[in-house]
């Protein structure tokens, strides 16, 4: 593959791996981003301290405030941003942006009030003459590990299979290989979904529980999350995937997965206002958590984990009774998905 | 449900825990086993320590070495036994129960060479008018916490929905609960071959690999596994479930468990006579590895991940040579089951 120009549009933890994996391939990268510091300490110290305390990134990788600066000549334009911000940043690539590009997202999450998708998103915000079919990147992934270049293993999931080949072959690498999917719906609700699940493991850690619970608690929300996305469309294969499996184990059983120690906290019996403000980071899946069981209620889908963890975020609900009242529902049989 | 009498054959960590639970439940239980010091020990201190150290399991418990006596007017046999010895144990069952009673297994392999799953063995061994249909304990469950009454999920499944809503009753409490299902082959082939990703999961970590590359290996191995278990007559959404997703995430992310542990050891190294040497306890991992590698060249089914550690087992490949191999493979897309 020739080199590459590539816009990356948010320089969080992700973004900036993601960044670094594209700069060992060869590639021209230009990190957008909002924060003035954060974009000097990039340009002049080629830190990013706020999320990489002793990791220095390549020097060639540029930083800017400048949208149209990173837009400029690009092949290649990948959303890191949070959740709650992709529409707006759309908007803005859509006025800036002055050919086509291919249109890359690497977040996990779904809009709140909307409950959409963030490719469907781009899709109305960005011009069809302006990009290629959305790819969506996605898979278990810790920052911290990626950049080190250990070894990483994710999908690309696109509507069209070469846009999803042609970011294949962008990111792969000896450390880094992607796996392509058509399967756009299960991919991208896959990866916002599981963080409600993370969340919850992170509670039965919190409450004291081992590992056979914390098993129960990922295959049982993979369940019920499958469940969900066949209501939207997904493959319900998709969930036992990268997307879905994979990035349930990496979320629900560490301690680097920030929607995990949310939950953990939660089950330690802290408030949630005190853990957003300790985290310093977006945790999609409390969001997230908001958005499926308003789902679940309009699609009338059973979701008994999400929803216990939805009142006790969202109505104060004691953390250990709500959890083990999720043990407490009807005998039931394995494979109920539909 | 009235009390019944529960013949659990095997007094492993696993037969234990599951002999307390059905003590917990106000049954009638006999443990059988052939190491007439162990039994002794159960039935005077009441005490496994081979197993666990520091637990005391109810006096109402009996231990015996007389098959005869444990099989008297039993409502339930539960096989816990090791694989390679599963037939052998059928064997003496047959000749010695005098009634029809419900069959039940909790162990998870293949038997080594004629390549059969356990419920087949006891089906051929144990005449029809002597049984129920088989059914097949299976799931996520560390002895060690479920013998500490922390909460544990798991599946029974067999062909007869009716035998298993009784293993369902039979087993459940506040504790400790049942999901039926009534893919047999699905459950059966899911806890066996689920071993094998443990140890290559395990080899990454003792290699000193993270948790993207151990979710990488764990979802990959998955979806290679789940094609063996089609090709087997499996649903591949039962290895979505405890059985198979939940029992990995246990196995493959715990250092409780024992073929985790012997991955770790190889990632490390060490040589597998002294792995198996040190463990003192059955690596199921180790023989099932060597009964899918065949199965996959007899049925053609693409196992990479089998194949590499099959390699680094039985023919001394390096295993980091091999590990890494597996990355290497040609550039792919996910849903590849059939």
């Amino acid at each position: 593959m020739t080199r590459q120009k590539v816009a990356v549009l948010g320089p969080g933890s992700w973004g900036t791996a993601l960044a670094q994996v594209l700069n060992d391939n060869g590639h021209e990268v230009c990190l957008w981003g909002n924060i003035p510091e954060q974009i000097e300490e990039l340009n002049t110290k080629h830190t990013n301290t706020r999320y990489f305390k002793d990791i220095t990134i390549s020097e060639d990788i540029k930083a800017t405030l400048n949208l149209k600066e990173a837009l400029t000549d690009v092949d290649a334009i990948l959303f890191v941003v949070p959740t709650k911000v992709t529409r707006l940043v759309a908007k803005q690539v859509a006025e800036t942006l002055d050919h086509k590009a291919v249109i890359m997202h690497a977040s996990k999450g779904l809009e709140p009030g909307t409950h959409e998708r963030l490719s469907t998103i781009l899709e109305e915000e960005i011009p069809a003459e302006l990009r290629s079919e959305i790819v969506v990147v996605s898979g278990p992934s810790h920052a911290e590990e990626t950049i080190v270049r250990d070894i990483t293993l994710i999908t690309a999931a696109s509507k069209d299979h070469e846009a999803a080949k042609y970011v294949q072959k962008l990111f792969s690498n000896n450390y880094f290989r992607l796996y392509t999917n058509t399967d756009v719906i299960g991919v991208e609700t896959a990866g916002a979904l599981k963080n409600i699940i993370a969340v919850g493991a992170g509670a039965l850690h919190g409450l004291g529980f081992g590992d056979n619970a914390k098993a129960a608690v990922i295959t049982r929300g993979l369940a019920e999350i499958t469940r969900l996305g066949v209501k939207l469309g997904a493959n319900p294969l998709t969930y036992s995937g990268l997307s879905g499996v994979g990035d349930l184990i990496v979320t629900g059983t560490s301690v680097h997965s920030r929607n995990w120690r949310a939950g953990d906290a939660l089950g330690r019996g802290e408030k949630l206002e005190d853990i957003e403000k300790n985290m310093g980071m977006v945790i999609e899946g409390i969001s997230t958590t908001k958005v499926a069981y308003e789902l679940a209620k309009e699609l009338d889908v059973y979701m008994p984990i999400t929803t216990a963890i939805y009142k006790v975020i969202y109505e104060g609900a004691d953390v250990r009774d709500s959890i083990l009242g999720m043990m407490s529902n009807d005998f039931r049989s394995e494979n109920e998905w539909h």
